[in-house]
């Protein structure tokens, strides 16, 4: 098995945190994606979708997607479980993350994407070049401090995002706070909860 | 334990088919998104994402995203598994579901909720209005001519999206090119093997 990552980046640091949380150790190789090296013919005769990270089974399939890997490694490697517990904290890890990748992370990487001078024509991930569209800067700031405070009060009742331990769905928001810092977004000082939990979940990974 | 759901919608259709096709049979209420009931206070304090379909569980918690209700689902009622036979197929069933969710059903409702008269200033689905931004239609529709070959070049190697067996990957892509049905953009019919796999895939869920 064969990981293809590039540390620095928001869906690589999902993956380094869930293995490094778990104990597992792969063989790696770095894609250097501030070369654009994920677009490489190289890179995508081994990953068609031209995304970072990859994993590379030992019988050659490839999973392109953070979540696949984890569901995936989660099989191979079941101590310490990241994707709960049993059937209510599996079902609220897997609504969670896709939560957080559908509001509070789509948001950031609206801000970030379509307003970063280096990301000119390259509003998406992946292989299509697409142009910037400016206005999806302030669909993505609405969206971020929308679901920030919800995040907030969730934190409020729960110690961790889907209940009793800590899972995926407080690595993904990790990144996705580590992400905010990308565009120079602080957390809001008024969500307490959300602070809190900020310091709870590092120490979980460190 | 209960569904909340409005059977014309992409997301509610995904649970139906998952439902129907494992022989689940839930108490089920109708939320009338067609005059924005998902909007009211009622609704909200049920689920306070505003989105439908939700699943209240029988100890009153609720899991608001389709994915996780079926994880949840998929738990209880094992039969007929629609998230993989064994760790390297769910591990690809979880990746095509993020990819068609992030990929060609994102591009399907930048077009639908951007262009639409019915969804001025309601250009995301939840209780957040934002403007519609013109420029997302394009982009929407390139990220869909981008999706849908990639989606034919898997299905000329594979008999379903995940591999051997028909699984939620399937039914996601089937609302998918359902939903392009909402923005009248069939799909190409040179993708032979995508549709191809559409006369099978309904097969399977008729």
């Amino acid at each position: 098995m064969k990981v293809y990552t590039f540390e620095g980046a928001p869906n690589p640091q999902r993956l380094a945190m869930f293995m490094r949380y778990k104990g597992i150790e792969l063989n790696t190789e770095v894609v250097d994606m501030a070369n654009r090296e994920q677009l490489s013919d190289a890179y995508r005769a081994i990953n068609p979708d031209a995304t970072v990270p990859c994993l590379v089974l030992d019988d050659g399939e490839v999973i392109s997607q953070v979540i696949g890997m984890c569901v995936y490694l989660e099989e191979v490697f079941p101590d310490k479980p990241l994707l709960g517990h049993d059937a209510k904290e599996k079902g609220q890890v897997f609504s969670w993350c896709h939560k957080l990748s559908n509001g509070l992370f789509l948001g950031i990487a609206s801000v970030f994407r379509n307003r970063s001078k280096g990301f000119v024509d390259r509003a998406l991930p992946g292989p299509l070049d697409l142009p910037q569209i400016p206005a999806m800067v302030e669909r993505g700031m609405a969206q971020i401090h929308h679901h920030l405070p919800l995040l907030d009060e969730r934190l409020a009742e729960s110690t961790w995002l889907a209940g009793e331990h800590f899972t995926l769905a407080d690595i993904d928001l990790l990144t996705a706070i580590g992400f905010l810092g990308w565009i120079k977004e602080p957390v809001p000082e008024e969500l307490t909860h959300l602070h809190a939990w900020l310091v709870r979940a590092q120490a979980e990974v460190a």
